[in-house]
């Protein structure tokens, strides 16, 4: 039997969790801890051991990070000199080019593979809109998010001084436009004007129509499910005309996390360096031997 | 300016006939020449010299295989050991991993490349099948075809001894089945029932509700545009009811023809072997540097 991929989970929120979950259903891999930087000492949950420091841990393979994406790039410069691949859901879209840059040096440096912003947006449904320019080079691509919350969104506004809870909502206009529905609970003594100021400011909203709202309780308002809807209509050679569509209904930390799995698992089987998902093929996501898949796909 | 890629065409039924439009539509190739085993001395078309046998054509980069897929390993059998890289859209399912491996011995001994199933089914839809499975490991994917003119299905019946024209439509039935509807014009002196029975045995029909209907004109019926719907249902992690979807109306030979260019393109960036389409990172269907495509999407 091969042997199994030894991952850790570093940091232990919403995709700390379910990637827990996706790694106990992935029987390539073991899990050799959590990190949480929070811990005072060492403990365990449902049997793992859960460390400050990912030193702590033994023979990881791939650190599977589960930070928000701001702290992303420091933790996996940290871990890959350890000779430990990373992988990540990086979100911010126009700060992807530039990490990977940096991230491509230091894991080359190290003998060692990122995969960054293998979640689903960007990731898989990158990996969707470069496939639909290649079969229709010419055309307009449309992605449609939501209803539903994003997590990145949530978490941005969560990082906000003075906001207790955070609940970012992506509603879909249509023609790749969206509102963000912002619900927040704000901390004794701050200003709910000054937060909506700041939401509406940073660069995850500067973009959208976006709406704050203050709330007494934002946990009552979470719903994990979430969707996109991406189109293009092109022209493949001459033949205009041509219509491609992907449409998902998915819990979001769920999908999140079970991509991380499979770019954890491709991260083994990659040269030294950084990788976005679209530089990846993608029988290297799915475990055992490629003629497996290629027999059945 | 980065040479352009030199490619030829090999053979010229309806996939060539849209191969030469897609290559024209692509400023980073070059059209060398078309390949017709039948011309009985060198002409041209469009400009395009058109010649019996690859070897006189000069440097040629890749040679795009649009003969049926049944003669297509042995043109690549030919083709890779005089340097040329080759790519086609072989359609039968159940020989892929065989004639994969094969092609891959031969091509690392020329040192080139050869993507075999670069069409649509298998090779774009192969790329989501893979993708969906990696975002929900457990449960079913569906592969509704049509309603359209399958050209695989379409060749194995002309090549039928008897068969003046035909035409096979594919209807979706659901759940991954599917009906064949098959049109033959009967070229005299030959039995529409023996036609029939040899229709129903092949391959390409031995596992679906086949029926075959006898027609004056089997071009007043043609069609190209084709459809498929896919689905999948399945958990990621522990969570259930992940939905997932792919849709396409399109131009049949004319998608066809715009994937095999982006193959054709992915030949001139791999290693010397024979790769399937979902052993491909997608970025490498597109034209330019990667980083362009990593900042878009």
């Amino acid at each position: 039997m091969d042997k199994k991929i030894r991952a850790a989970i570093v940091g232990f929120g919403n995709i700390g969790r379910f990637t827990l979950e996706a790694l106990k259903a992935s029987e390539d891999f073991e899990i050799v801890g959590i990190v949480r930087r929070s811990v005072k000492e060492d403990s365990s949950i449902e049997g793992i051991s859960v460390v400050s420091d990912i030193r702590k841990l033994n023979d990881v393979d791939v650190a599977i990070l589960c930070t928000p994406s701001r702290e992303i790039e420091k933790y996996a410069t940290d871990i890959l000199p350890l000779g430990i691949n990373t992988v990540d859901s990086f979100d911010i879209h126009t700060e992807i080019p530039s990490m990977r840059k940096r991230l491509d040096r230091i894991a080359k440096e190290a003998g060692k593979v990122s995969v960054i912003s293998a979640g689903w947006d960007p990731g898989t449904d990158s990996i969707v809109r470069v496939l639909m320019q290649g079969m229709a080079p010419k055309g307009i691509t449309e992605t449609n998010f939501g209803p539903g919350m994003s997590m990145g969104h949530s978490v941005a506004v969560k990082s906000i001084e003075g906001v207790k809870d955070a609940l970012s909502v992506t509603i879909p206009k249509g023609q790749s436009l969206h509102r963000r529905m912002v619900y927040v609970e704000v901390m004794p003594g701050y200003s709910f004007s000054e937060i909506e100021k700041k939401v509406k400011e940073d660069p995850y909203f500067a973009h959208d129509e976006t709406y704050v709202f203050e709330v007494e309780s934002v946990d009552e308002l979470k719903d994990m499910g979430h969707g996109v809807n991406m189109k293009r209509k092109g022209v493949s050679g001459k033949t205009q005309n041509q219509l491609l569509e992907f449409n998902m209904h998915i819990n979001n930390p769920a999908l999140t996390a079970q991509i991380l799995v499979g770019a954890a698992r491709a991260a083994m089987r990659l040269s030294p360096g950084c990788y976005t998902m679209i530089e990846i093929p993608v029988v290297d996501l799915l475990p055992g031997e490629r003629d497996k898949w290629i027999a059945l796909v």
